[in-house]
Order: structure tokens, then C-alpha cells, then sequence
């Protein structure tokens, strides 16, 4: 099946919206009759939708998961092309991510994972570009080394690296000290430490918050990037461990695709895919959605997985509390361009890059071979120098080819613009600063019969797949237990 | 409610048997009638068995838990003595547990951890004792620097630290060349690098390998050991964050009751407290479980949490496959003695220390201030040296004293004998050579009707709560995929 969403460009077929996933659903419905009462109803198909709605498929209520796309899994969904699998968006998880991890081992795909590094092949080196003149060529343990030394300077403001200002990665707020952290922007403690950087590692450091923001350095809360930094537990190699080195097999799809397959098998699951979401009414007994085109569906409960992004364009009755409209006007900061290019060099699935500040791509890691035996590059960009790429796929094959002159013989390009589309605004969530600090709180509270489950505003691996599945569980939790079925319930045996 | 597992002792009331905990169930049981069939019945109240009844309850099946002691928790659970938890058994946990972290998360018990180490105090410094004279005295950074030296040494069997024999922690059979290294024991390999450890490196490198296994070297297998270091992110920096650092401030049992309690509110589970087991008889259509005093009860399918080294005392039709019986006979080798003391020194509470081998308790630390405000310290023994606290409390006494001559005034010992209680048969599962490659694939198959949880088989963090509710969630997913209630079950509203 093909989804609307994302595009592939290569020379013989130019720019095509639209690119194959196992993730696309169809029929797109089974529901015969929106009349029909659901205990919850699930506005989005993401991680977090996918979880709340399993979790409440298999506690015995009646779910209607509602989805404006034309597939599953939100902002993390991959692309099959010739049995190679692109992923569109979220990639990487790791057994230091409690909830994908916990899915992970619940699907016994334990052994699906593979890893995205391969340090065996020609080129086999890291390349820094601090203009469009000249490279300059590191092992991939000197890539190492500078990362880590720019970062812990980065980090360490309390002498421990981070760990007394959160010494709970889980709990970011534990220590009050930590609050003072998110009224700084990157870019305010960079300017706090700039002479204790060497220019490649003031190059290399604002690459990789930017890699992790995509916003640009004044609007990355600097409190954000030490909760990830907590996360990963306080080092580099912790950062690569966990944000970037291990990743399905098969695709994100693949994972995602057990999930909804789990709530069918329940016979408990009605499901409304290509379905924008215009309003959402809690009647006090039960909640109205309705859909764009008119049509409107009912539960004793709604659980909202709309993005901070999106959320302020959808009708909310009564309205949101103006803290929540607040936040959601300010929004996240994610502006990521990610785009896989497959290029002709085999021996490039040994590189990495990053081309900085003067160019449209700022990162970038050979992330596997094509079954036609090309690499596979993974680049991203963000907000600091924006390109809409398919706009201008020009501009962004001269991106690619500028992270690594003469080595990017570009056969295909993959990508999804999560900044033009209107079911997201943005890439994973990044915090400007004193937003969390400010509206984390209220961002997790429920309004009436609606509850809010995003990783926008999970507790631990907020932004990941993890935070999303840690809010679709706590949201479950809540509306099983308050919709508990009659204790009589018996198995068909 | 006081449990009869456990003993305490004061120089005022001697020897006692039986501490109050939060973890005994009263009454004992809520079954009306023997007769009813269950949709499950679940043997072991211990992580894995409550996960699986909860799970099951959940999906809307009828449960019925059958335990053999007063209490739930198994072989972890906290008693509360005036208002302070001893941990009788498992004890840490962290956020890199996916599974156990993925439950403090859904009972949102994030804030409820706290660190065991606190190196404020004034005896803040590791002390170690190779013989009855003397000892000698590092800061903790040098305690650090000598284990992690020692540890590197061990595990470097592949000048990765590991990492290339065991690439993925859970997933440990990965690479086949794992294999090779469950043929060899702790001894085996210290043997082999003999010549590169200076003797305080061997002191504590063996002291802490009988630490994780409480065998003796020759019983301990050194990939079970590789195996627990890749769960550590093969570091001991890793180990000591892991395995050691971080504890409920309510203890284990606040933690356990929370899966009982929502298990309860479900109006979906029977359960029987102090019914040790007899026989499990599995007629194919249900399968009938006999307790010691003749009460029968039956399901259609049965979760049996009986850990390794007890599964042979209970009979069951038709009888086990051979090889589950062989590696039962075999058994795994931890025979911990885990013993704490409350003593008067305030300072204590930054010590730690090893005396080993000559001591009957090899490893130390000072794990808490109790109201009194003296110190908590908690020590361990094993099968190297052993002793049966309970039947000899002065040489346990003198073995705490052992520790740090002069500065042991013992108020309180607290403890629970694994080893001799018949329903573990020694504390968490630590594997001798051979005995994982050989049969924990059986060890996880189904035997008909009769599935098979516990952490002693757990693929991830075996041996850990966080395997444990791993295993529980596996069981329970297979049989609530087996007996789905019928579709059209619909919530009271």
C-alpha cells in the first residue's frame, strides 16, 4: 500500500508524492455505523493512540480510533522500497528506553533489531565541514573524543556532569535547581563557556544540540538538552547508545503494525483512518468528535494524542484552559529536515559528516546498504538553515553532495517534510525554553472526559517513541479504571 | 501484619521469627468455593506471578493466585520495622530495567526512589580486610578505580569489553561465540589472567563476582556474568547504577501491593494465601492444581511461577520433560545470605567494605539512616563461606563485626535465610556453567496447559524483579490471547 504521506525522488521518475509503507490501513474503516457508542474514543494513531487503544481493547471496552492520515504511527513510520526500509521519521530506540523496550520484549522482536553503524567499509572516516571549502578527515574515535570533550564541557555545570542538577532522568524536576536550567537557551550557556571551545568543538557541539533540537540555538531550552543528556546517561557514548545506534530491521512499521494488529484481534477495535479531527465536544456524559467532513462519534471518554503543534487547530468545547492554549501557541521548536539518500558509493556506509553552519544539511551518518548494494546517508537539517526539500530538490541534492563533495553520487532521495504537514508542525518535540517549566505540568493535566497522551509532554523519554507509548499506557490506565466492564465477565471457554 | 518469613533479632527480645510487613495479605484467602473453574490459575505471588494475574485480570479473565506464603512478593519483600524497610531480599532497581521501570512508571512511583549511597557521613571511606588483621582504607574514587580495573580485566574477552560477544544484553545468544563462555566457570577465566591482577584487584574482583552469583567461583558461570556486566552497559560504573544504587523509599512490598491492589479492583481475582502446592495436574481440557492440605482447585490454563531450584518438589501430571527436570535437579547456585545491621555509629552511613575470603560476610555498605538514627548496613555472604544466620547469631554477629572492627555495634540484625526457606531454595537465580546453554530454551517452553514464568528464565534482566515481571507478562499475554473473553463485552456505563 502506498501512503499520501512523503516522497521519493530519483532521476527517472523525478519528484513523487507518496511512497509505499506497511503502515498504510485498508479498508481505512470498519466502522458501519457512527451512531454507534464507544466506551473511548482515540483521536490519532500514533505510538501513543496505538497503545491507548490496545491497552484499552484488551481491558474489554469498545475503542474507536480515529486517524486524519492514511496510515499508522504519527510522526514514526517507515517506507518499504524495493525491501529496503526508509524511516520516515522515528527511528532509534534501545534497551535504556523502559516502555518500547517492554514492547519490544512483550513481541519477542528482541532479535529484530540490527545496528546503524558499520565501521568496516572504505570510507571509513568522519568529515567536518566548517565551510564550503575543504574537509577536514577524523577517525571515528577522534569524531569520538571531540564530541565528548565539547559536550561535558557543555554539560557540566555542577562538576558531576549533569547528575546533581538531575540526578533522576525520570524525574527531571527533582532537584528545583534544575528550573533555573530551562530559563537558558543553548545558545546562553555556549556564550557562558565560548572560550573554553576550540572552533571544531564549538562546530561539532552546536551541530549535535541542533541535531537534537532542529530548532536553532536561542529557541533549544538548555534544561531540555540536559534531561536528554540524563537520559543518556550522562555521556556521549550514552548519546550515541541510545539516540542513534540501533534500529528495527524491518522498519518502525513493522513494530507499530503489532500493536493495531493486537487491538483487531480483541474484536473490541473500530478504527477511522483518513479522518481530520474539527472538534471535540465533552458533553459532561459523553464526548462528541467530529471529523472535518462532517461525521461525529461519541465515547464516554476521548483520549487526545494531538501534537503541541497541532492542537490549536482543533476546536476544543468547553475551551481549553488558556495555560494549555499558551503552551500550544508557543509550541515545540522541532524543525527537522530529514532526508535519506541513497547514493552509488558502497564504501560510504563507513562515513559520517557534519557540514556546518553554512549548509542546508548539518549531519549526517551512512545508516545502511541498499539492496542495490548503494549507501544508504540519512542527513538532517532543521530550523537554523531551513530548506523545504521538496520545494526545491535541487538545492537539497546540492545539500547532500555538500557534506561530503565528489562522494554523493545521489540515486534516490526519500523523505517526509514533518514541517509542512498540517497532522504535525514539526518534527519530535523540542522545548524553547521555560516552556516545560512553565506548562509540563498543565500539559498533562485531562479536561473533563478528555485526556491528553503525547510524548510532547511524556515524564522520561519525552520526544521518543518510549515517551509516547509511557503516555498512551498512563492514559489507558486511567479511563480502564474508571470505565472498569462488570467483574462478571467470563472467557469463552 | 507480621509475616512469618524473616527473623529479627535485638540484644533485647533475641532471636525472633517472623517481621511485620505491608506485604501480608489478610485474610488469607477470599475463595468461597473450590469448585468454581478458573479462566487461570497462577502459582507464586512473587513479580512474575502478580504481573500475570494482573494482566489477566485486566483482559477481563477470572484469576485465582495460590501462594505459599503469608505475603505476596516472592523472593523480593520489605519489612517495615518502626517505620523503616528492610529489604528482606530483591532490592534495586533502575531506569535502565525496562520492565520494572515501565511499571514504576504506570503507578507513577518515579518521586518514590531514593539513592542507598551517601557519601557525606564521616567514616566515608571503602575498607578493605584479605585477612583477620588488619585492613586497609581507600576513598571511595579509589574503591572505584580498583573494581573497575579488576572487573575490566575479567570481562575483556574481546578487547571490547564485551561488547562483541554479548552486543545485545538481551538478546545474549546472539553472537553463537557466547556459547563458548558458558562452558567456562568465574574460576576458570580468573585463572586464565591470573598473572595480570594485583592482589587487592583479585580480592574484590572475586568478592564481587560472588556478590552477583553468592556461588563459589567454580559454580559461578562466566558468561552469566558477561551476560549481567552487558546489562550494566558493560561498565562498573554501570554495574554499580544498575544493581546497587537506587531503592524504593517505601520498599519493595509498597511497590508489589500495587499490582494486588489493582488486581483486587478488578473484581476478577480469587486468591490463596498459605497453600503451598502439591501437585498440577494438566487433564488437557483443565488443568487441576492440589494444594499440601487436599484442596483442589482447577483453570483452563496455569501460570507456574515455582523457581528453578523448587520446581522438583512438586508433582506434576504428565510429568516435566527431561531436560526441564535435569537443569531443575541442577539448579541454579545462589545461596546468598543477606543480612542487615542496625548499628550505632551514625557515621557509617558512608562506608562500604569487603573481607574476604576469610569472613562468613564478604561485601558491605552502609545503606541507610534508620529513625534511630543509627546506621543501616547492609552485608552479604554466600555458598563460598557460608553460615545459616538463624542457627548461629553470634558468629553472624561476629561476621558483621568482621567487616570493620570496632566500628560494628550492632543494635538489630534483620534477615530472611534464602537457603533454607523451602520455597526458594536460595535467592535470585545465578546460573553455573553450562547450564543456560543448555536449557533455557526448555526452561521457556510450554508444557501443555501449564506455561512456565519466573525470572530464573527470564531473557533480559534474568534473575532481576524487572525478569521477572518480563516473564509475567509474557505468560499472561499468551494466555489471554488464548482465552479472549468474547468481543462483545461492554463497560457498566
Amino acid at each position: 500500500m502506498t501512503s499520501r504521506d512523503g516522497y521519493q525522488w530519483t532521476a527517472t521518475t523525478g519528484l513523487r508524492q507518496g511512497v509505499p509503507s506497511i503502515g498504510v490501513i485498508s479498508p481505512p474503516t470498519n466502522v458501519l455505523s457512527t451512531t454507534e457508542d464507544w466506551d473511548v474514543v482515540v483521536v490519532g494513531a500514533g505510538y501513543s493512540g496505538l497503545t491507548a487503544s490496545r491497552d484499552a481493547c484488551l481491558a474489554g471496552l469498545k475503542v474507536l480510533l480515529i486517524e486524519a492520515r492514511d496510515r499508522i504511527g504519527g510522526r514514526s513510520w517507515s517506507s518499504n522500497i524495493g525491501g529496503y526500509p526508509f524511516e520516515m521519521g522515528g527511528t532509534w530506540l534501545s534497551w535504556g528506553q523502559p516502555h518500547i523496550w517492554r514492547e519490544v520484549s512483550r513481541y519477542q522482536m528482541r532479535s529484530e533489531l540490527e545496528p546503524c553503524f558499520d565501521f568496516s567499509r572504505g570510507v571509513n572516516h568522519f568529515e567536518l565541514r566548517t565551510g564550503s571549502q575543504g574537509s577536514s578527515i577524523f577517525s571515528h574515535l577522534e569524531e569520538d573524543a571531540l564530541l565528548a570533550s565539547a559536550l561535558e564541557k557543555f554539560v557540566d555545570v555542577d562538576g558531576a556532569m549533569g547528575r546533581q542538577i538531575i540526578p533522576y532522568p525520570h524525574d527531571a524536576f527533582h532537584n528545583p535547581a534544575a528550573r533555573q536550567y530551562d530559563d537558558m537557551s543553548a545558545l546562553d550557556r555556549l556564550n557562558a563557556l565560548a572560550q573554553s571551545l576550540t572552533p571544531n568543538e564549538r562546530a561539532v557541539l552546536e551541530s549535535f544540540i541542533l541535531l537534537c533540537s532542529c530548532g536553532t540555538l536561542e529557541t533549544t531550552s538548555f534544561f531540555e538538552f540536559l534531561h536528554w543528556w540524563a537520559l543518556c546517561d550522562y555521556s556521549y557514548k550514552g548519546c550515541l547508545q541510545h539516540l542513534i545506534s540501533y534500529k528495527f530491521k524491518g522498519g518502525q512499521s513493522s513494530f507499530a503494525i503489532k500493536f493495531f494488529r493486537e487491538s483487531l484481534r480483541t474484536g473490541r477495535l473500530s478504527y477511522a483512518f483518513n479522518s481530520p479531527v474539527q472538534s471535540i465536544n465533552d458533553h459532561g456524559d459523553r464526548v462528541v468528535v467530529k471529523t472535518r467532513d462532517g461525521r461525529q462519534y461519541s465515547g464516554a471518554r476521548l483520549i487526545s494524542t494531538i501534537p503541541l503543534n497541532v492542537l490549536s487547530s482543533v476546536h476544543f468545547s468547553p475551551p481549553l484552559s488558556p495555560q494549555r492554549m499558551a503552551a500550544a501557541n508557543i509550541g515545540h521548536v522541532n524543525q527537522c529536515v530529514k532526508v535519506h539518500a541513497e547514493v552509488s558509493c558502497p564504501d560510504m556506509r563507513s562515513w559520517s559528516g557534519i557540514s556546518y553552519p553554512f549548509n542546508k544539511l548539518a549531519y549526517a551518518i551512512g545508516d545502511g546498504t541498499t539492496p542495490a548494494g548503494n549507501t544508504h546517508i540519512v542527513c538532517f537539517g532543521g530550523a537554523h538553515n531551513h530548506i523545504q526539500p521538496e520545494e526545491d530538490v535541487e538545492a537539497t541534492k546540492m545539500a547532500v553532495e555538500n557534506m561530503s563533495p565528489g562522494n554523493m553520487d545521489i540515486k534516490r532521495l526519500v523523505f517526509h517534510n514533518w514541517c509542512k504537514d498540517e497532522f504535525a508542525k514539526g518534527a519530535w518535540f523540542f522545548a524553547p525554553p521555560q516552556l516545560l517549566s512553565k506548562s509540563l505540568d498543565e500539559l498533562r493535566c485531562r479536561h473533563g472526559n478528555v485526556l491528553f497522551a503525547n510524548s510532547d509532554w511524556a515524564v522520561g523519554w519525552r520526544s521518543f517513541i518510549d515517551g509516547a507509548i509511557e503516555e498512551g499506557t498512563r492514559a489507558a490506565v486511567t479511563v480502564i479504571e474508571e470505565l472498569r466492564p462488570a467483574p462478571a465477565v467470563r472467557s469463552h471457554l
